[in-house]
Formats: C-alpha cells, structure tokens, sequence
C-alpha cells in the first residue's frame, strides 16, 4: 500500500503519529519559509508542511509541484497553528519527511475547484479530471449509496436479484430498438433491451415472485437535454399482488431511501386520480411543493361578451398569493411567455386583487369590479393576490397553464430542491390516440391490465378505458411507473387485437409470452424506477447528466474515448453487413 | 394481497390461524374421501386438505385441478396425522374452505420436480418451467446471495459501486466485439464492452478509488459449451496499491463469501508462479484438492535405449495413489484417452508398484527392476501404486498429463465440489507468442505491467518478460484474474509498440487513455471475477449455464424467445446498413 491512511481520516487524535499518504496535489502555497502543499484524494484533504529550515531540499522539490502532480508523502501528524474548522482534519497537518512523484500531471484544461472554469464539452471530454471535483465525485457517491439502500430495503422485503439477458428481441412495439448484428446466426439482430418487461413478467411465471434488478435499459430516440440512450432502472415484480400491495411496497422503499439517504421522514404518499390530476394541475405529474392548484372558470366567465372565453371549451386560472405586487413589466413577460411555441397558447388574462378591495383586470372593458370579485371569490383570492387566467380547448389550454405554473413556481423560487414532495398518480387510461399513426397506443404498455369493470368500453368507448396503472411522481417528476399486468391468455390477445397487431404480428412478437401464459401464470405486477432522475433528485439536481460517470452528449456521442466511431470492413464482412 | 403467508412459512406454532396461500398445484392426490394436494410458491410446499364429508363441492372441484394450475385457498392451519420431517412446513396442513382457480395450466411438457424427464433443449424452450424446479430455482437464489455478499464485503472495505457505459467502442484488440449501429452517426457503431477496462482505469485516474461493479460483458467468439456470447464479471479496482494489496483484499472477498454463503472457513490461501504451477501440474489453473503432482524424470528415465524417452525433451510422471489396482482394460481405456484428440499425446508409460516390491510396466523390455525401482523412489511411489509416464516436448506433454491426471481424479472421486480449494497463480508471462498473426499477444490485456526489473528485457527475450499479474485459481477453474496496470504514459506506448501497433493506432484506438495518463494518474491494479463460474462451483456444479436465468445455447440463441430475429427494412435503412 503507498499510504498508512487515507487524506481524509487524520485529526487530532492522531497527532505525532508516522504516516503515509499518496494524492493529487490540489493547492501549493508558497511562504518563503514554509511551503503547504493540499493534498487530496476520495477522502478529503490533508495540509502537507514543508519547512526551509528543517529540510531545504525537500522543501525545494515541493514547491515545484504543480497541480494534480500524484505523490506519496511520509512524515508526522502535527497540530496545526492556525486551524481549518470547515474540514475533518482541519484541525493538523503533515510534517513530510520523505517526498516521492508518482507521476507527473500537465496542466489541467480546466481548474479542480468545486466551481470550475470550464464549459460543459470540456468538462465531457475530460470526464475523468471532471470527477476529480467534488460535486461531480459526491454525485457518484449519492448514486451509490442510493443503489445500496434500494438492495438493502428490497432484500429485507424478501427480494431477489435475477439478471435478465442484454441480447434480446427486437419488437417494433414501443420506442426504438439498439440492434446488434448476429455473426453465427445471418441476417439476424438481437435487441438491446427498452426494459426487461417481458422477461421479468417470465420470472413471475416461473415463480419467482419478488424479483429485482439494477439495470441498464437501452432507447434509440432522439435525445433530448437530459436523456441518455442508456439509462437505470430499478425494475421490480410481484406475484400474487393486487394493486395496493404494490403502492405499499414501493412508497415503503421511496420513504426508506429519503430516510436513510437524506434524513428526510415522509408521511403518507398523497394519491390522485390521473383525472384529477389533468383537472387540478394540468399535468400527469404536478409538483405539489406548491399550490396554485387549478380552478376552473366556465360558470362565471362566460357570457360577458368576451369572445375569448365565451368561444372557449374551458376558462381555468391559478392565483399567485402575494401576486398583486407583479410590475406591468413583469405581467407583460408572463404573456410573452405564455406565448413562445414551447407553451403555445394566445394569451393570458390576469386580475390583479388589489390591497383596497378593487380589482385591476386585462379585461375591466368586459368585466364589472362585481364579476371580478366573482372571480376571486371562486379562486379564493384574497387582496394582494394574482388571478392569472387562461381559455381554450381544454387539453391545450390545461398543458398551457401547467407549464405557466412551473414556470412562476420557479420564479417565485417555490420550488425547493430540499423539500420532497412524492405523489402516487392512478387510474391511468389504458390507450392513448396518436394522430401520426392514426390508432390506439398502450399508454403505458400492451402488458398493463385494463380495470375489469372497464374492459367492455374497449370496443365502445377505448379512450375511457381505465387500467390497473400508477406512476410514482416526486417533485414534479416520474421517478417510477408501473402496473398490474394481465396474466390471461385470452385478455392479452384481445389487447393485442386492439393495440393493431394481427394475430400473426402478435404470435411473432410475443407468442413466447402468451404460450407462457398458458402454463399457470400467476396474477402479477410491478414497477420500474428510473434510476438516474431518482439520483438526481435526492442530489437536489435538475440534471440527471452529472450522476451518470460517463455520460453521452445529445448526439449520443462519448466525447471521451470518441464513440462510436468506423469500424473495419472485415467486421462488417463478418456480420454480413454492409453500409448504405 | 392473494394470500396471508407463503407456502414455506406455517407450522405448528400457526394451529388453527385462519390462513389464504397462492400458488401452483405440485401434486393432487384423490383418496376416495380426502384430496390432498401440495401447493407450490417460491418459498416452500404446503399440503391442502379437502375432506368429502365436510365440503363435498369443494373437494370435488379440488380433485380436478391439474399440475400447475394457480390457485388461491382460505383455510385453517392443522396438525397433521402423518408427519412429513423433510419439509419445515410438514407438520401441519391446510383444512381448506374456500379455493379460487386464479389460472389453468396446459399439462407442462416436463415433469416439474428435481429430477425432470425434460432434455436441455425443451427445457431452454420452456425456461419459465424450468426455474420452477427447485434446483433451478434454487442455483438462481444462490447467485443472489453470492451477488449481495459480494456487495456487502465491498462496501464494508469502502468500495464504491460506479456504473460504466455499455455503448462504447470497438477495438480491434482482444476478442471479437459485438458492435451496435448508430442511427445518429451515420457509418458508425457502437461497441458493447468486452470488460470495462479502460473506465475502470480511467475512475483510477478520476481519483474514484476502490471502484466495483457487478456487470453485464459481451464477447463475440464462436462459443463452447459453458461459454455465453454475455457474461457477468465483479469488476474491481484500486488506487495507490501494489499487488500484495489486492490479494489480500480479494481472497479476503473469496473468504467472506465462502463463509457467509456456504459456512466453509478457508485459510490462507496458497500462492504458486506460473512457472511452477506450469511445471507441477502443466497447467495455470490447477485443480490442487487432491496430489498427483509431476515428477520431472528425464534424469531417471533417460539413456536407457528408449527412444521415445531419449528423444524427449520431457519425461514427465504422477503418481495415482493405490493405482496398483487398476485392471488391464482399465489402463488400456486410460492409454486410448490420452491418443484422443481432446488429449493428443502418443502413448503413455506406466509402472505398477506391486504389493510384493517387484514392478511391472508397460516398457519392462528396457527397464530393469532396479530402474523401475528409482523411478519409485523418484515418484515417492510406495507397494500398492501406480505411476503414469508421458514424454515428448516439453509445453505439449504437460498439456497433456494435465488432462490426464484431472481425467484421472474425476475417475477416481477426487475432486469433490463440497471441497474448496482456492489458489492464486502469480507472475504470469507478460507477452505469449501467437502462431496465428506470428506476433506476441499480451497474455493478460494490453495495460498490464511488467515486472520493473524485466522491462529490459522487452527486447531481447520478450517471452521472458514477467507481468504484475495473477490468477486465482478455484478448484481447477480460474475464478479471476487481474493485474498492477501501466499508469505511464511512456510505459504504455512501449507495450502497444511490442504489441505491434503503430503509434496511430495506438493513438486511434487508446488515445484518451494514454491522454489521461498526462493529468496525473496514480499507480493502480485491478481484478475481474467471473461472476457466473464463481457460482457454479459454489453451487457445487461443473456447468454455469443453470446459474444464468435465461442462457444461450451455443449458437448465441435464447430458443425461448427466438432471438437474434430478422429486423424490417426500415430499422435496416435508418441505421444505414443493409444485410449482404
């Protein structure tokens, strides 16, 4: 070993102890007489002392260390004069006797500081000196001990971890497959895996109620900011479970990794019906740190004339508490805002409660101060507050005034990383229209149970189906989803049918599925966290990039190693490929 | 919930507790006035009582249930009249009052029970049936503690666990690599990794020491049986060690598993050079749970007018422990073994140690008493044994002996898997010649060090070239292996020169890692384990395939699911390649 202890360990206690120690070279300060060298490493930091006149030449060689030089130190732990209490060992510092390089480090092309100098694409191609620094090394930690919590909670549930295969099938269900060219069997790809859906709902067949797994999941879409085509799931399943048992299960291992990896005690998980969800916030997944809940408008906004609302399907609004106090300015921002293609609506009416009791609306010419009060009555505004409205189709209209609400939110800095605000959403609906290819989606995906009472409406009514399906959102994120899925032979075939796919499609993709349903496949359900956004989150991090090692840049490129690159034409030969 | 408890966890301490279990119908006994049947979960069996006289309905219902079929039961828990010792719940039974049929089953095409009547391919077509069987099931539970005891061990000595990509980049050197296309970068591939090597070596020069990980690797090579195209590694590495710090770190992994999962205590854990376990037991893995050592006997052997010993460069023995009992056809059989092509040798020489004192061998004509007689005394031979000779150049016959002697043990009942016999084999050979590409290959990986003091000897004897590496070896089998790496920049491009690369392809292909050895990196070593090995000889088993859930066989397919599968033409076209 090139060290007696680590440069985080040593204090007081240690004093006029021999040691070693090996690191970077973070600080070197030069005094003349006495140069102090920081040392660091996963640990921390400890002062390195050399002094002039005790050893000259060591003291010569130290002060030509530059920065990230790697070396090996022995000497004595002394207390030191003037003491650092912001650190563990703080409070001493190192005599060094004996100096050794390990090895030389050049210039670093940015600075390994807590806050660096260098951009984002620097900081990628130069992920290992990136981790070097605190933030990014802490991140990996909290990962860590993230993933260790989970196994811990999961294996004390009774859980158990089954790797499933990385070489799977393609489907064209869903997003779109990594394929992998197969050199012994021609013509022929295996998939890398969306999720081990498929295989986990096997697992339940072949009995192994309470599986587990950490797991890489592979999508090729296009990346937007912060998604990786790799990502983490925790992916857990159930036998013999209802829908209930599953909510239990998993807000038992939300609270028990915010309890032991934050400190934080959550209560209860609130719970909404994904209805009530679109009506109240306008989102599958609201942010409940805050209020300005949705209150819809229709009964005492219409018929004054005001074409706007009088043509709309809904009139919805929120009110901003304190909101009174919003400049003109700041008021006509909101309403460029509202405007940009990101949100998409055509405008916004606000209404202004002032301190003496009247109202100042964008809309007095159609609204007496009697409507308006009105107005404030039905959003339980009180004088100082902001009724801010919006009017249209509803959908739109409801997406609109979410985005507006997280944007004040976030203005208003009412959205505390520190406060953990987790929330069950439920009741999902079974299908989704999608306008491109003119037919029912799987909302969430072909394997989710329809509500019984529901699935008669499946010829009626498919946009009404309910089914057994819930997302765990935190802060305004999914950070897991899941379902009871259908373990019915017939009832899968029939969602199939109604998904689109011919029964040959069906037998082709999933015959393996069905037939294993047909040897005693137990009721059964699960959930999938996303791992890297549940990191981010407890790391009280908007981006999920910097918990990731070595992550890809929106081109799915590693700009590190310069990947993915040519290969030769021999392994393309091999694999009977060849390129366009 | 659809049960109370599971079926492995009642027993007397539960009489007369109103109970629900799920599970699977193992067996259904109809005795005229009672059915008994024996439901199956994860957990255990619990025997039903359905009685005629109380529940003539229920009893008849429960009498047509078949093999398989999942079921839900309410019931009391009784004692039973006849015992069953074998199982923890065999004191009681379930007097049954309700049962719901929650599933059918199709009669299964094996038997499930330990010993199946299913060959291996049905049972590979069938996986979810057959990891219902227990010992499939229970290989998979063992590969869960081994995983989590893996875990616990190394997050006790402060590792920490660092997820690394899996779309990386193909390199020409080593084995073949599964490659995955780009759709965003049109001509480009992705590679899956053959080890996280260069991450891990690249966390080292982050400052993430004492990294783990537990990961999916990818080798694309014409596969042999107890080979899978993915396999799982326990991928190690530290910082600021040298190598006797990793193995005592890691034996002490070994000896924490081994006491934790299967209550064996190992004690140190022996040591042997490459050369040496080359010379005693021709092989780098040596299977040392039982003797036949080699006996070197060209001093005992030689000049007697024999030409296949005077012609050799070898004459090599073992001696087989009371051997003298083997029969004519019994040694005839042994003589056809080694002129098999799987062993490869011309014949094979043998003395019978009689009881009297006299020997008799298969060479008496050129051979006196008195020869044979020191060859005895060589081979440490006593009255009752038998010693095996082979001769011819020197790496093939110990090639051969070797697979004599473990051909031997496995005949003779020695190698027992309850025993367990670890070893680590140090100082492995840096480069080895290939015949193939006429060139040195590394015989570890290209990052792997020499020992300091033969670095001279790069040039002029580059077979003589030790390395920084070493093997633990576990009954026969090597369970891993790893090295002390290059951590120098100049260091590094002299191997890849002695490998044969140009200094461009050096820089193509490895150049971020020769880059990152400028920004100070520090010295660092590593191992890898075979997570899949390492549980089949835990699990007391030759093969690995059953402590993988969902293997291939060996052209690369899961017949279970039908994959690799041919992809449309559309994914083909985006991805910019087309089939040949």
């Amino acid at each position: 070993m090139l060290r007696t202890n680590t440069c985080g360990e040593l204090n007081i206690n240690n004093v006029s102890e021999k040691v070693s120690l090996s690191g970077w070279v973070q600080k070197n300060r030069d005094l003349g007489g006495m140069t102090f060298i920081d040392l660091r490493d996963r640990y921390g930091i400890t002062q390195l002392n050399f002094n002039m006149e005790d050893h000259a030449l060591l003291c010569e060689k130290a002060r030509k260390l530059g920065r990230e030089f790697v070396i090996q130190i022995e000497g004595e732990v002394v207390e030191r004069s003037s003491k650092n209490k912001n650190i563990p060992t703080g409070e001493i510092e190192i005599k060094v006797t004996k100096l050794t390089i390990l090895n030389n480090s050049k210039t670093p092309p940015f600075t390994i500081e807590d806050e660096t100098d260098g951009g984002e694409e620097l900081r990628m191609k130069y992920r290992y000196l990136d981790i070097r620094r605190n933030p990014v090394k802490e991140n990996l930690m909290l990962r860590h001990r993230v993933s260790t919590e989970t196994r811990k909670y999961l294996d004390s549930q009774g859980f158990c971890e089954v790797e499933t295969p990385y070489l799977i099938k393609s489907t064209p269900e869903g997003a779109r497959d990594f394929v992998v060219p197969s050199r012994m069997n021609e013509g022929q790809f295996y998939a890398l895996p969306q999720s081990p859906q498929t295989f986990k709902q096997l697992l339940m067949v072949a009995g192994m109620d309470k599986y587990y797994q950490i797991v890489k999941c592979f999508r090729d879409e296009d990346l937007r900011a912060d998604r990786q085509p790799e990502f983490t799931q925790i992916d857990c399943e159930m036998a013999f479970v209802e829908q209930e048992d599953i909510l239990n299960m998993f807000e038992g291992l939300c609270r028990h990794l915010l309890k032991e990896v934050k400190g934080v005690e959550l209560n209860e998980f609130p719970r909404m019906t994904y209805d009530d969800a679109m009506k109240m916030y306008g989102s599958d997944k609201p942010d409940i740190r805050f209020g300005m809940k949705f209150i819809e408008m229709n009964e005492v906004c219409k018929q004054n004339n005001f074409v706007l609302f009088d043509s709309a399907e809904l009139v919805v609004g929120i009110t901003v508490k304190g909101g009174d106090s919003f400049s003109r300015k700041q008021l006509d921002k909101l309403i460029d805002f509202v405007k940009t293609p990101q949100v998409g609506a055509t405008g916004l009416v606000y209404c202004k409660c002032n301190e003496d009791g009247t109202f100042k609306s964008s809309v007095d010419k159609f609204f007496s101060q009697e409507d308006l009060n009105n107005w404030a009555d039905t959003c339980k505004a009180s004088s100082g507050d902001l009724i801010l409205l919006m009017a249209g189709e509803t959908d739109k209209t409801r997406k609109a005034l979410s985005t507006l609400r997280l944007h004040l939110a976030e203005e208003l800095g009412l959205r505390n990383p520190q406060e953990f605000a987790p929330l069950w959403v439920l009741d999902f609906p079974l299908l989704e229209w999608d306008v491109d290819t003119n037919r029912y989606h799987a909302m969430h995906h072909p394997f989710t149970s329809p509500k019984p009472n529901d699935i008669e409406k499946l010829d009626s009514d498919p946009a009404a189906v309910r089914a057994n399906a819930y997302d765990l959102v935190m802060n305004g994120n999914e950070i897991g989803g899941g379902s009871i899925r259908i373990h019915d032979k017939e009832l899968q075939k029939l969602m199939f049918k109604h998904l689109g796919f011919t029964e040959e499609q069906a037998k082709d993709q999933f015959g393996f599925l069905m037939e294993a349903f047909e040897y005693g496949a137990p009721p059964h359900g699960g959930v999938a966290f996303g791992f890297d956004r549940l990191c981010a989150i407890m790391g009280e991090k908007e981006s999920i990039r910097d918990f990731i090692a070595f992550p890809k840049n929106n081109s799915g490129r590693d700009v590190m190693i310069d990947s993915p690159s040519v290969i030769d034409e021999q392994q393309l030969t091999e694999l009977n490929i060849k390129l366009r």
